[in-house]
């Protein structure tokens, strides 16, 4: 009943038993417990048709709370949101995650208990969502041998938070919670999506039928470790060699500008030379949009999505890498996946993974993927 | 309701409600609705508790009739089957695609209107399930520039057909049915599998969440048209240059076979060469294997599978291209992705599309997936 009302549209019983097939008594029952948790709110009497008034209810996004945290190589975040995500307050610090889970997620939980504190929130606590950099297995919420996260492999996530929080904790890469995020945020009628972050390393969320996909072992959507064409054997951190993120992510585009004797070390200088108007910066951009579109082409080929959108801190720097990736994917993918195709920029912005956190907690604690999964 | 019985288990009415969550009123008229239709059956009374006895109910698949059809490039099938995709009676025969849809559409229904009189099921039809070798816009049943299809480009199939059953018509291409069809009959647990299809030509059909994705328009799975760095610039018959089917699909094959001096025309002769113990034809199938492999590792990393199924005429030549898909997956993927992959031979053979035809006709009459989407 609740997947019913989390449209925001207020409703009476009698829609409800319609709409759910239900009959009154149950109707009655589950509005009842809905009202006394909370999640449902009445909005005041409908037009009466006679007999008892037939008073409507709307779900109520502000009646419980989900912490979303968002971890990074270097930069945290922590937030207090409401159930569609929006961030009733936040903290946000220079993290390092190679520190290791006892420090960093020590961080966490003393930012979350301040939060919850502060707003006298503790008892609306319905979940925790966690976003890592790394391969995360989502059934167990432990990182997979993740490279830039030493310490982390196999780490009970969810065990270290809930025994202090006492509710669902629930782990993904920050990736899919971008995905997540912009999709509920910017597209949520859009049932074939694919997110693309490119920024120090490259990764992607695919949406299929509506919903996450995350594959058997969550690793769906490695974007950044598929083989391209370009690299001409060089070495990528995972051990394989001419892995996409290895010759078009941040990285390998501050090694290239530096080959032509300018001054880059991190990715986001890369942004800052194209804001002072480089033109190396920007043709360097350009081309890593089109080796990156040689991989969306076959993404295209194969998943035939409705939208592309383009994150992460490279897409910031102006048009240059989203240019050359419909310059590619335009070029390559047949007439039939590029009809009606779109690539935007991602809307949502750094906010995305918080967003992203808090809808995965939301549609795991009402179990709304749960009941349209086994609904008859 | 009738997804609830789709798992073929007798249940009696108290049991549906409890499954359903509807009241004793609802089960009861939607009970006799299904039984009216056939589509429900009597399996005898359970034992009583007092009162009406409980009689169980069971799907009966027999009860209704498919037509399915595959048309391949140059062989057509048209078959009777049950809701399950088994075959009451079926016709085969040489066909030329080319020959466009008139001839070869009042072929498929000819036949059609001979197995239906022929069993006097003609009152039975629920629907009509086509498969054709060519990208379809699922939606309109339409084929949209297909490649090998001369005078199909956007014909309208299920009115041609619709206009002389008057049931719902659906068109797939026949990659798509053949995943369906392997899922059905093979893999029903498994949530997320790709299937393969390696033969004249090579395409992918796609099960995400459990069911089909086929993407924003139809075109998804279409891996014969991902870019290959093998190609050293050969030309597809799509326009493009180094797509995999022009790498590794069985003309490429017999060209290089033929460059060696031996004696080869068409994809079939490829299996002749290696049953009769060609070496050559031996190593040229497990290099089609590794090249294939390179661009099922790129599936790997974004879907993450559970399960790659390997099915046409080249993968049944022994073990030979299957050995070299799995030598390259196993050593280009991510350890998360590739360990609990499977990478087993179709289990379903020439008939995996028809069964899948049949299947996808059954879900779309029976609103499975539209109530497992809408239901709350």
């Amino acid at each position: 009943m609740l997947a019913v009302m989390l449209d925001g549209r207020p409703r009476t019983r009698a829609e409800l038993g319609v709409l759910t097939g239900l009959g009154r008594g149950s109707v009655g029952s589950k509005v009842e417990a809905l009202l006394g948790s909370g999640l449902l709110a009445p909005v005041g009497a409908a037009v009466s048709t006679g007999g008892r008034p037939p008073v409507q209810f709307r779900f109520d996004p502000g009646s419980r709370v989900v912490i979303a945290a968002d971890l990074g190589a270097s930069h945290g975040v922590v937030a207090l949101t409401d159930l569609e995500g929006s961030t009733i307050d936040s903290f946000s610090a220079e993290i390092s995650i190679a520190d290791g889970p006892d420090e960093v997620l020590g961080w966490v939980s003393a930012r979350a208990d301040e939060l919850l504190e502060r707003h006298g929130r503790r008892d609306d606590l319905v979940g925790v969502g966690v976003g890592v950099p790394g391969p995360v297995e989502h059934s167990s919420g432990r990182p997979v041998r993740p490279p830039i996260m030493p310490g982390w492999d196999g780490f009970d996530i969810p065990a270290r938070l809930s025994s202090e929080f006492h509710v669902p904790v629930l782990v993904d890469n920050d990736v899919n919670l971008m995905a997540l995020g912009e999709h509920a945020a910017a597209h949520p009628q859009i049932d074939d999506l694919l997110f693309v972050k490119v920024a120090t390393g490259i990764g992607a969320g695919i949406i299929t039928h509506g919903r996450l996909h995350r594959g058997a072992k969550g690793s769906a959507g490695d974007l950044g470790h598929v083989a391209s064409r370009h690299g001409g054997g060089v070495q990528c951190r995972c051990g394989n060699i001419d892995c996409l993120e290895a010759v078009a992510a941040g990285p390998a585009l501050a090694a290239r500008l530096r080959a032509k004797g300018i001054q880059v070390e991190r990715t986001v200088d890369i942004l800052h030379l194209v804001e002072a108007g480089s033109m190396e910066a920007a043709a360097e951009l350009r081309e890593a949009g089109r080796i990156i579109g040689e991989a969306l082409a076959t993404c295209v080929s194969l998943l035939n999505p409705s939208v592309i959108v383009l994150g992460g801190l490279l897409t910031r720097a102006g048009d240059h890498l989203i240019a050359g990736v419909r310059e590619v994917v335009y070029t390559r993918s047949l007439p039939l996946a590029t009809g009606s195709l779109q690539i935007l920029p991602a809307e949502t912005g750094r906010d995305a993974a918080i967003v992203g956190a808090a809808v995965m907690v939301t549609e795991h604690s009402l179990g709304v993927r749960k009941a349209a999964a086994t609904a008859s």
